[in-house]
């Protein structure tokens, strides 16, 4: 990975994704005793940051490319959809079955076709590299890709240039981490435009292998019986490409339970009129609850936390539990 | 109502208001047959676009003021609360006593002291006029004053640009309508920078006094005894700045019912993972459903609609019974 990597990414990305707003409320300032931001990329095209990935690496294919293969719970899967579409590429889409429904039945509508997995049974890295090989696609991975991480970065540049605007010098950025390509595109773009922000992975309780691997200092993995609502971010371990970027440049992962992104949702309806979907909360919910982001003396209750809204593709019935909670 | 009263208000608000996005969704597209654009004003601080006339009125006040007053259901309230702090003004807001909960606690928890009223028995105009005399206090008006009109003209120069910017050269812009404050500063916006541009306001079935005014060309009242969930915009008639203006400048408007409102909320959420309220809606259920919007002929169906989404600021409960329905 190297800058010119991101910022061919961020000329390629230019006028193709949207620029999501970075939001505030003083009621959320009020609840984290801090601060706080929201980079709302709920609103990114596709309802997540995926797309930005996804048209990185799908806007690179040459002529021959005769379609495109992914693996994904869901918001992966409209990214590369879309960016398949939008360069008239055929999309086929490894999902596991259990992904919210809103996800799949996207994915089908933006054309491309589901191929539907077991989540805990079969290996869908596998399945993937087989169905590219069988039918001539190209795979686009999900994180550990160079291509991939270099359009994720983009969030992070546009983050640097909206703090930059609200005119902060320093901040904490909170990014929950599946893979960590979002987390690691981010690392490198404040290392690139903002090297005195600190980055922090966040992710659900019982899938926290990226907070146990930056403590280890190695690659972990989830054990395989948990459960969380936050699909999104659910996966095995930290990628190889991912995970060396975030050992060097994060400080310490945190961990939240389902119930705080519960009312992390609740309190973006209320004070951002943003839908998340509970892994595009775990941010937020860290920058509003957890102990290790509270302020302990009048300098750091001025210091400023980042949460990015990773994505807002949610079925109505858990969007409703947050509501009701 | 001037050219320079728009721009010398675009000055006063730059770095004070929120630009907000102009999202789509090809989703949204396919059912209304047509190219849809959202303006996202429930992304506004306070969740409605009523902070940029408050502080278009407010930002003028001179030192001497004591303080400001102003009558709403609750969105003018917050942006006046909100803009009244940001000059160390105390507020007064006068609110009908049905507003919703989270409009009443959001103009407290701003700082404003609140006065309710019975809204189909008591003129809140008188009341407002006797506490400003009493208190010494300066009356905001929701929208028959040409500062708040100005300032609520900057949401269509937004338009305007962001139009420009997607390479829109001509469309439809459908602006929901109370007493007309929004409506008739973005026809004023559109004359100056897009003047091909139509505008059209939607209200809710019951209370489409704009929509009869305009096609009577004098200013008519709502009936007495109607009900609607669109609380924002139960004005009982066009003002006396706003009419003349929409009635040089606009196109016929146009009704819906409340639970095209409701649907709209859900499409809102679904595509653009935007928390919308029942009045901030109607602009959208318009372009969606409206028969008078459909495109009948190939030429029409390239045409593109911008609906205003002009608040957020909905109670749980009515949004899951948007997202139930």
């Amino acid at each position: 990975m190297t800058p010119e990597l991101i910022t061919a990414a961020e000329t390629r990305l230019a006028g193709v994704v949207r620029r999501t707003p970075l939001l505030s409320s003083g009621f959320l300032d009020e609840i984290a005793g801090r601060p706080v931001y929201v980079k709302a990329e709920c609103l990114q095209h596709t309802g997540s940051f995926k797309f930005r990935g996804a048209w990185s690496a799908i806007s690179m294919l040459g002529p021959e490319c005769g379609g495109v293969i992914a693996y994904s719970s869901g918001n992966h899967a409209q990214g590369v959809a879309m960016a398949a579409a939008r360069r008239g590429l055929p999309a086929v889409i490894i999902m596991p079955d259990d992904a919210p429904e809103v996800k799949l039945a996207n994915t089908r509508a933006l054309g491309a076709e589901v191929v539907t997995y077991r989540r805990m049974h079969e290996d869908r890295d596998a399945l993937g590299q087989r169905l590219a090989k069988e039918r001539g696609l190209t795979l686009v991975k999900p994180f550990d890709d160079p291509l991939v991480i270099a359009g994720q970065a983009t969030c992070g540049l546009e983050i640097c240039a909206q703090a930059a605007e609200e005119g902060l010098t320093e901040a904490d950025i909170v990014v929950c981490a599946g893979g960590g390509g979002l987390a690691s595109g981010i690392a490198l773009a404040l290392e690139m435009r903002a090297p005195g922000f600190i980055l922090r992975t966040a992710e659900p309780d019982g899938f926290d292998d990226m907070r146990r691997s930056l403590a280890a200092g190695e690659i972990l993995r989830n054990g395989a019986n948990g459960t969380s609502i936050c699909d999104a971010i659910l996966t095995p371990c930290p990628g190889t490409l991912t995970f060396p970027i975030l050992n060097r440049c994060a400080a310490p992962g945190v961990a939240m339970p389902d119930a705080a992104c519960l009312r992390a949702m609740r309190a973006a309806f209320e004070r951002l009129r943003l839908v998340l979907e509970p892994g595009g909360a775990v941010a937020l919910a860290a920058a509003l609850w957890h102990p290790d982001l509270r302020a302990t003396d009048a300098a750091e209750a001025k210091r400023p936390i980042i949460a990015v809204a990773t994505g807002g593709n949610v079925d109505a019935a858990v969007f409703m539990r947050a509501l009701a909670g």
